[in-house]
């Protein structure tokens, strides 16, 4: 086989607000890259398959957060690959990975970054479409099970209210919640969703944040056991202002500041007092190694037997990974945003 | 005897902002009681003796809040009081008791009413001035003892910052500390705690906010395993910042709120994600059953040994309990303040 080019999608300057990916991003097409000779050094090369799309990674943009990106560096995230040609006893020809990816069409992993630990062969048994795997049963599944886990802790009977419920994490929240026997609260932001929401995913209310008051919503509801925040703000002041004693809040994640609107400021805390309410911020990669195991033997199932519904948006080519990131920060995009490399 | 005097103090309209003891409480003198010959009906009578001004008392006076006080009740509190005279055979004349008290000279507990489960006797085997039961082995003392327990769960070396650590539930959070491990950094609203803190206390550093930059002294003590919340508002903005991986945060008062300040809204959840911050209510009341009797056989020993100081102000008549009570709010007094009945 001849060489072939292998493109790749790169940070070239740091967005403020929404990206804009004409600015801000660059698809890269002058590499190239030949499967069939190139050195792998003791380790494997892999063929990019899927790639996700995820809100936290307009985090990873601004200087000095989290695992802050360089510029000039290519994306990362999450994706599934087909592994080419290993010189590791652990992966075979043929084998499908799951973990963090560079966002590019071939990647060699030599020597000691072959460590096995940060990859998870898919034995697929349940023969779901590969992306699933990026979504109700990749990263944003484990966040909504490791978080209602962890920290939600739900007991049958009690209720819980979901923010960007139509979102994927969101989605398998409901569905998980609605699994374990309990009421469920949705908000979402349009009518589209909220039908989806009731119909397909049948939660017990849902309501579009856009045009009906969440304040009201959420009062009508009653009062809440767990409150699910993926946005913060003005939500989260509010669902402080409702749990019940004991209450239990995953903070997830906080899309309402990811794009340098003026954050707003929670007023409620005083609640948690009398409430003995508990709020814990969710980082889904720490609890990895307790509720792996239990979630690739549950979700996969659940999706393979109708009780785990999902929407995703899957788009064919590498250059688009920028407008899908703007889609999925506005919301535009119901579920899932996955990248797939070719059709 | 012949009957006597039994004044009592109530509220009479609801205070905004620091309450008008003029305006909203009364001495009320009408009252009196033959503590001879008046009819127990099956329960018991108490002669007050100590009574504890708290700040969480002005919580108690808006409309709405927490076991809100009706207009025209009398205060209820912590107190310590003795027997006079008993119908029932859990407590004796000359008993020492320790519970919740309407804020009055002499009450008969009736029927019903005299639960034993209510009142703890003090047997002070350490020999201890009685008005500690209310401080530092009383509710704030518990307050600081539970929280850390079962919210700060401290290990030795971490690092913990104390708001209002000169207060009688920091002053004992700080000791604590102390006795366990901890480096501990105290915030304070004068050069006399300060130098309290730092001199009879042994914080490893403790500072004015009234005179220097509480974001500059966190930063400088460096992260935090443990931020105790006796304020909120800004302050906890500024913990919220500086917190370390999976640190705790006890939200205990929010003296920033209990005046009717416009309230300061946090901007710093987001940063609960990454660092898996838990944040959580403390409620005294409901831990007494886990950690009550392990509570009552250190703390009274710790202050027998010298090794949980405290400063308290005690103050002879129960006119005085409504002027008390704006100082603590107004943080004039360091330290625990109680009401002697009578000197």
């Amino acid at each position: 086989m001849a060489p072939v080019s292998n493109p790749c999608y790169r940070l070239i300057s740091r967005p403020s607000g929404y990206p804009d990916p004409v600015k801000n991003f660059q698809y890269d097409t002058s590499g190239s890259i030949d499967p069939d000779t190139i050195d792998l050094k003791g380790g494997f090369l892999m063929q990019t398959q899927f790639l996700s799309v995820d809100p936290y990674m307009r985090g990873r943009m601004d200087e000095g957060t989290f695992d802050a990106w360089e510029l000039g560096n290519v994306f990362m995230g999450y994706g599934i690959s087909e592994v080419i040609r290993s010189e590791i006893p652990e992966f075979q020809e043929g084998d499908i990975l799951y973990g963090i990816h560079r966002f590019e069409h071939y990647t060699i992993h030599e020597g000691w970054e072959a460590q096995t630990k940060k990859w998870r062969v898919i034995h697929n048994f349940e023969n779901l479409p590969l992306s699933v795997y990026l979504g109700v049963a990749g990263m944003p599944g484990k966040t909504a099970y490791y978080g209602m886990k962890a920290i939600g802790q739900p007991k049958a009977g009690e209720s819980i209210f979901v923010s960007t419920a139509a979102g994927v994490v969101g989605q398998t929240v409901c569905q998980l919640s609605k699994a374990w026997g309990l009421k469920v609260l949705g908000s979402t932001g349009s009518d589209d969703k909220v039908k989806f929401l009731q119909e397909d995913i049948h939660v017990d209310h849902a309501f579009n944040y856009k045009n009906s008051s969440t304040a009201d919503e959420v009062k009508l509801f009653g009062g809440l056991d767990i409150f699910w925040d993926n946005v913060g703000g003005q939500i989260l002041d509010i669902a402080l202002a409702n749990m019940k004693s004991h209450g239990r809040i995953i903070i997830c994640g906080q899309i309402a500041r990811y794009n340098g609107e003026n954050p707003y400021g929670i007023k409620n805390v005083f609640s948690m007092v009398y409430n003995e309410v508990t709020m814990k911020g969710l980082y889904v990669n720490s609890y990895e190694e307790q509720y792996s195991e239990e979630f690739y033997s549950t979700v996969p199932k659940m999706i393979a037997d109708g009780k785990m519904k999902y929407t995703e948006e899957v788009v064919v080519g590498l250059e688009h990974a920028g407008d899908l990131l703007v889609k999925v920060l506005k919301g535009q995009i119901m579920g899932k945003v996955v990248l797939q490399m070719w059709a």
